[in-house]
């Protein structure tokens, strides 16, 4: 891959800068969005839930039939009053004609009747659904609602959830501050409480949907105008420029492969031998792999990024990948030019050639790793938090090979069963001896050993397979 | 152990799959029994214990007798007004004639005169035993206890515990979401105010004992059976491959054994000599050793879960981690067939050439872990939580070993004596030194020296034992 | 560098001495302002801000209309009845003439109307300041204001921010007790009501500034008397030491580059050859060139130091750069010395061989770094605390690598999006694998080469440059 | 050191075992007692302060006149209705004539006027302490207090602090359950409002000392007795043991130094040459050395231990050092005789021989540590909490290396000013990445170096030194 005409690396170079500077770009007027909805998510915390406190956050819920209730009052009697309450600038949601107000659900099975005492039920497993709409403007049917007197029934024998709906619209103001025209904001805000397992314990959840506009009507003294057009018009540049390199880069893979089935028919017909699959890799070059992946995903996100910032679309998950994973091929793709220097190769080589004896490693370590997780999940699952569920048991056994505390995950465990709380400490001390001593152990070995080996090779020479013949 | 019939291995592939089947759907269904047992725990401890908040779960404890009196005194008026407090399905036990109800008991030593004034005590070591039994359905007896005005008196320097003692009953209706019949359950609540050290500290905990029965009599519309039946069936299943294998392993044991025989004796009257211990061992296959284990482990935990599922047992912890281990051992079981490839082989044998030596390794530093397990155990208990006792000395000494946080451990020491905080700073830098600079880089000098030797072997050749001469 | 005169070697020793000793003062005698300053905040914090817990420090906000003016007239009562309230001795500034008193300012937009309920808004972003003082000795106006009937009217459509600014004055009594005269100190105290956002949460921040003075007039009864004139004179001898020291140092550094002048002109003029780069620099000595920025940064840090004690200057953190980072260099340069010694000299020489390579290889590792950087902050900035700013995302995958928790970092990940939530995992599973088992062991494998390579070099001697020859 | 007569390592594990049975039952009785000393000290706290709860234990502070004067009256009001409150069997002291009762003393300046306004003041160093004795049996005097109207004044300009002191006696009842017989403690409480700082902000802390009595009567019905003779018996025979050993060590010392003075004497009158130290050292057997050492430090802590438990003595800290060093060291020397095998042996043998060098190259490391150490103090220690005192700056640095969270030490650093922001990075990064991949990695390498050394000198006969000849 040496002697390359030297534009070719002026267009990676010129690559990684602009691929970069778009992700800055992106990444800090999306920071400002983040903090705009989660300021807004923790005001309406603190607006509509009673007894809200940033502390409880996970374990908010409430426990009796007057909480339930207060509770549901609290929430309503607070979006009637919210002039009157919010420091932000909230407004109700109008569609034009009226303001479509809240809507307070219920969802009950149609019909049930549950008598544990004697242990007998008979229950209709349909769900229906009961709705009621409350709005801000009716003075007269409100007035008892002002008044915090809201009277609500439910049946909790058929109740699976009570939730509550509303719109509530802002003016992200803040944007003005870095010189951007200020976008509208609709949070379509729902608090549920889910009663599902009938356990007397009901968990109340404030969620927010946020949908964001153009402000229709917007009038702003002073020097701020909507920079959008010259963000596509930089967009449209980067996507060009991967064209580009896109282009030259399917050109040399698709010369490499030209040459390689050449050689597979010149092996064929002169010594009558078929090419191993390793030396017919050889002609593939895995870089132009890693740059013709990134290119395309960044054709594709900086695409998506246009149709973002035009409002046409809202999926910025799938943006932010794409465009996230190219923008880390692109610098990990700068390891190629490093290995053009001798010193630098030598530690390339090295986690090359070691990284299948690592992958080979891996796959036996794995099994143990997964024997572990399952018997663990099992066994442990209903004494301690961290091994209720088979993803949180990986991610645990995972962090605690990796240095992660282990005095709280042994104090944690519940000491109900003395049979289970042995266990667990076999469990634990075997695993982590295990993984720790020797799994990671092996790991240096392997990768000293390889560097050694590699080393030998730069001195003396690397292994002539038949190709270079 | 190369060229076995390939239905045998096909075997071990399928008990691979229907064994991790078999855990997974166990676990999953255990998953949503444990999590409703833990909500209504919650939804109890909130209901029944005055002034209850997540926060304070591990030190809730009552200091003055007024605190006293109030939270006995809120249990029993929670308890009787249970039907318009409890959001979930709670209902009193019936045992077919009348609401056995609530049984208050103190337990007191009989006679005790202490006067810590004038340094004299007299004192009959002899519990005894005072009980109150309250009943929901009672209305004028109870009518002082509905208006919160329950009497209880207590001679505090006797007292050693008040326990409180009841049976709720419920159903699980989330069952119902996934598409499973709902079970009826029986919590048998206890709450206990422990008085035993006499110290002004009453610690109060509540307990849940939990029995799960079929429900009496239920009609469900809708889609739900009980598929208890087919789980049972596919147990048997099991139970009958796990046989199969056990048949087929014991029996090439068995032929191991027969040949390791003849062979001493061929060895005895031809050249006079008996046959080390480590040839001996040759003739047996550890690997039909863990799969026999694994097979018996099996077929009594599926038995065990046959039980559990049809409510004849409710043994949980054993059959979990029969299975549990089984599934464990299974999955190890699989590194066997990796070791057919030479590269995969290379790194097994490395951990099995090692850990002898890594054993050895183990009892040495065991002996200055334990010496200053005691040490630290003696010297810090008392002025640090986590040298209380010897159990958590060694998880913690284990802990911060292997990476666990460290300045908190320094932090949380009492600095009352400055001679022990003095010892308590040698103590910890002697013991993180000497272990993780010291042990934790001999482990791995260990394992490279071992993966050295070993890849040279394969190299070269093993060196020859007399038996494959 | 062996054989030098012996008080050269003296004159290092006499500097590592008072270079710590003057740390070391300079420290003890800092800490204790620090701790003074840390006491009053808090103080301040407690007295001012209501509803103040230790706790709520980072999530200090108000969400309503009620609350913010509460928290306002809070602030102003206390102010007004500090000398009653306040436990310490705090009093009004007092300029002369008058109490300046307090100040509070509300920040505006100058014109501003935005109707969220329609989605339009015009506003003008120039931004208007109106205050109003508040003095402490106006009996009659401030008599509702005493009352906690502070009328206080906001346009909240408009407000970007209200600040509360007073001063007040304290003596640092604490000072007696290590024998050193007090100082008379100025908290400027400001409470920030942030709006920037106008996202419904009004953020409350207490800061201070403090200002040290000598105190005008005092009369101590004990023998306490100022020790600022014996400082400065060690601080005097310090730069004399330095001075000397760095003369000595430039001296040597001068020879030296007049050596390496000559020996170039020598190989040009007999063997025509240029000197490679590296063969040059053995004629600087590495070790001056640390003592001697070392000599240059106590001197300036000295000469501040000396400022500062005499109350000309308030500028500690320069100061304390300057001295940290020389007394740092200083005892770094003890190794110098232990060098000397053959078996020291051994591990030094491995250090500083391996060097290069390790830095080397840390670029390489650094571009994948920084792809990962770009790649979590991007992706999972919205959903995860720690990817929120490209810093924190730097520190938290830097920490990862080095043993931080995981499992907490895995678990606070919001799982709003499952596409995301695959993506993290497979994010940290792969760089954390990555970089603890590739990258940590090459680390390993460098240093231990290098090790072998030198020890076997000090057995057989070092490779020969043409310069030794 | 081969060869020895097999009764002697006979008398070295009959040590083990009952030294470690001694430090098990000297641990676990203890285990009791600071068990009950800190329920008590939590019920005291519970009891006395005003608003105390367990979060608040480090910050617990008063910050207005009303607050102090309200927890002192609440201490003493608590105090007098002690009777009525505590749930535990406390009694006031009784001294034969009198109850002693509370008193509270407050410390002054003799005279001061602290004018900070105009930053004037004059000031008396001399304290003056000032009590007043309340006594829980004075009914009328006592009328007010009982009501809560304590009247209590202070100087706050003059006030260092205000301490309440009193006595409480309580039976340590739960000993009767580990049938041992319980004992009498004088807990002497003190609660200090401290404010030498004057900074506004008063600690509160309640401080217990314990003291552990026979009681003077007692008459307990059961089978309990005093095992205090047993105990005695025990130790006494431990002592005996341990000077057993020590005379059958100090023996071979002894005879070991014979021998090295004649070799010495031999070598310089037939070769004249004087022995070098470490051929001298050869003779001396450094287990011998530390069995000595353990059994000396085993009969003081013995004789301490007895004196203990007659109640002589109550210095359980030098006792519990002693004992627990002892134990270590027994421990410790178990692996000489582990290294009579030769596989263990390779493994202690290395770790000796690898002793000196990362000792050695500890000193360099430490040189390195030391100077971020001074560095980190002075500079962070403003804006960090645990780089506040040398002291923590150590155990922070020191705990980093070894895997401690880095996360919330970056996240912790204060922003105030940008220059110290960026100057903690640069060192954080800095320190981490060299301790951790350049110290940590050496030291692996020092050790697998070692370690093919020991291996190729078992192999093939380690070095001769003239001694051997």
């Amino acid at each position: 891959a040496r002697g390359r005409k030297p534009w070719k690396l002026g267009l990676q170079i010129l690559k990684i800068i602009i691929i970069t500077a778009q992700l800055v770009s992106f990444g800090l007027s999306n920071q400002m969005v983040v903090a705009f909805k989660e300021d807004n998510l923790n005001a309406f915390k603190h607006l509509f839930l009673r007894g809200y406190t940033y502390k409880l956050e996970d374990n908010f819920a409430v426990y009796t039939k007057s909480d339930f209730f207060e509770s549901i009052s609290y929430a309503v009697y607070q979006y009637l009053h919210l002039p009157n309450v919010s420091v932000g600038n909230h407004a109700y949601e109008w569609n034009g004609e009226e303001y479509p107000g809240l809507i307070i659900c219920q969802e009950l099975y149609k019909n049930s009747s549950i008598y544990p005492g004697n242990e007998t039920f008979d229950i209709d497993t349909k769900v229906e659904t009961d709705c009621l709409n409350i709005k801000p403007d009716v003075p007269t049917e409100n007035e008892m609602l002002r008044n915090d007197k809201f009277n609500y029934s439910v049946d909790f024998q058929r109740l699976l959830s009570v939730n509550i709906y509303f719109t509530l619209k802002a003016v992200n103001l803040q944007a003005i501050r870095n010189n951007e025209l200020p976008d509208c904001y609709d949070f379509n805000i729902s608090i549920r409480f889910i009663n599902n397992a009938y356990s007397g314990r009901i968990q109340v959840m404030l969620d927010q949907d946020v949908g964001i506009n153009e402000c229709k009507e917007l009038k702003v003294s002073g020097s701020i105008q909507r920079n959008t057009p010259y963000l596509v018009l930089f967009d449209t540049f980067i996507i060009l420029a991967c064209l580009g390199s896109l282009i030259l880069c399917v050109r040399s893979v698709i010369n490499g492969l030209q040459l390689q089935y050449e050689y597979i028919t010149f092996s064929l017909t002169r010594y009558n031998k078929t090419v191993p699959f390793s030396d017919r890799m050889e002609f593939v070059n895995g870089w132009y792999i890693l740059i013709i992946i990134s290119d395309i995903l960044t054709i594709i996100g900086s695409i998506l990024k246009i149709e973002i910032q035009t409002k046409n679309l809202t999926n910025y998950d799938v943006c932010s990948i794409l465009l996230g994973t190219s923008t880390m091929l692109v610098w990990i793709g700068v390891i190629r030019y490093l290995g053009f220097f001798q010193k630098y190769n030598l530690l390339i080589l090295t986690l090359r050639a070691a990284f299948p004896n690592v992958i080979r490693f891996c796959c036996c370590a794995a099994m143990i790793y997964f024997g572990y997780c399952f018997c663990g999940w099992i066994v442990l699952g209903p004494y301690h938090v961290k091994f209720r569920t088979l993803n949180t048991v990986t991610e645990c056994l995972f962090s605690l090979v990796n240095g992660d505390d282990m005095f709280p995950t042994f104090k944690e465990m519940q000491q109900k069963s003395h049979l289970v709380w042995l266990f667990s400490r076999v469990y634990l001390y075997s695993f982590i001896s295990l993984f720790i001593y020797m799994v990671l152990s092996l790991f240096i070995a392997l990768i000293t050993d390889t560097y050694e080996t590699i080393k030998q090779y730069q001195r003396e020479g690397f292994p002539q397979t038949e190709l270079h013949l």
